[in-house]
């Protein structure tokens, strides 16, 4: 049993699910022949696996959630998009006429990203990006991405990167998922090995997986809106507006402090 | 990291996809709301891996592919349905009132198809079942379940068991996928290491994965139908046709030698 090899997973995924759309380019396909879907495969730590079709990181605003919308109608100024994917949000706002800035550590993406449209994009981490000297008055951290603070240890270090890059009342929009609604016995007791170990509940360690592709292992935080009002508390911004209406989704707003 | 146990990955996965399709029963959510895609994850013994979304395993002849059709008119006598699955074409074969006795060894494939209605199931392997003392004219293995045969060294056995449960003049009939027609280098590679360690080329060691769960490795033969012929030469069996209308994808009937 060989294992996976370690790749470009999100970029390869994209690449196929955007030949399948456009029915352009080399595609996976079942015995040489029937288009097959393209599957984002997603393990945890503890064994559970889940595989999710991929195809929604290249919606338009016709399939968002209701959420995408509100977000980026709370965008202004110079936008970056933290982890822009596919470019599905980059591109609606550059329909809109607003500034934006797709920020992607995957080449395969920037490539889609690039490919579809979307005009400035540039493959980097947020602590690479700071470097380049781009200042920008709302960060846009949509599709779960707010799970890029990962944890309590990353999250100020994360935070304080974005903070080098804003301007004076800048804005960071973050959407997230509260996970503690959950019923579900394999969950729960993910959460309670997690705090058992110092982490949060929802302090998830996955890695993704597409065709013989692996990434490594990474944390990926999924937290209530209390976990992350602690988290904020002593960098650079302020939680200023919780927007729960699509509970348990939210979309977090923390304001850069002071001058 | 804890590896997935090992349990009834294709009960639990058919459970959750008949769930999902009647809005009957607990359903695998998304932020404990949104319904999420049941996906049957396959891992290959080189690191490959791919998700396949479950409802086709519960569709009905409205969404089978045309060979499907072409194997359920070909069925007379009484029939055994060999991995009855979800009872997609155990139910079909009710309807035209043909007797149809589906076999599967998992507890909760042979639940999903009981709920579904179908009236006679047995959960066993082919080896057990021979022992019940019932005998058939129809031994039917699609969804790919040509696979069954595993390889050259199991086939034998496997048809055998068959022949035990056959009455004269019966007849196997078996749903393939050619391989070879592939230009993936990941699935050449694969093919040739297999031939280099006296494998067929298409003789996959996989897994099955669903949420925490996890089958054995297991080898699933995909063939040629030249590989077929050489396979089934010396066993009661005898290669008599290859419905080859939708290649890759083939249908090979095999007949009972004797009495």
């Amino acid at each position: 049993m060989d294992g996976p090899r370690q790749g470009d997973v999100f970029g390869e995924l994209l690449r196929d699910a955007l030949a399948v759309r456009t029915g352009v380019g080399p595609r996976p396909l079942v015995g040489g022949r029937l288009p097959r879907p393209v599957i984002e495969i997603i393990e945890r730590d503890d064994g559970l696996i889940n595989g999710a079709p991929a195809e929604h990181y290249l919606d338009g605003p016709e399939q968002w959630e209701p959420y995408d919308h509100r977000a980026v109608h709370r965008a202004s100024g110079a936008v970056l998009d933290v982890g822009v994917g596919g470019g599905r949000i980059a591109l609606a706002l550059q329909e809109r006429g607003v500034s934006v800035t797709g920020l992607d550590i995957s080449p395969g993406a920037v490539r889609v990203a690039q490919a579809r449209g979307v005009r400035d994009v540039v493959c980097a981490t947020v602590d690479e990006h700071v470097g380049q000297g781009a200042r920008y008055d709302t960060f846009l951290l949509l599709g779960n991405n707010l799970g890029l603070l990962e944890g309590r240890g990353r999250a100020p270090e994360f935070l304080a990167a974005l903070a080098a890059m804003a301007r004076p009342g800048a804005q960071i929009i973050a959407q997230g998922t509260d996970p503690y609604g959950t019923t579900d016995p394999l969950h729960l007791t993910y959460h309670e090995r997690n705090r058992r170990r110092g982490r949060l509940g929802g302090q998830l360690r996955l890695r993704l997986r597409y065709r013989e592709l692996s990434t490594g292992w990474f944390d990926y935080l999924v937290c209530s809106t209390d976990e992350l009002g602690q988290i904020v508390a002593g960098t650079p911004w302020r939680l200023v507006d919780i927007d729960n209406a699509d509970a348990p989704f939210y979309l977090a707003t923390l304001r850069l402090v002071g001058p």
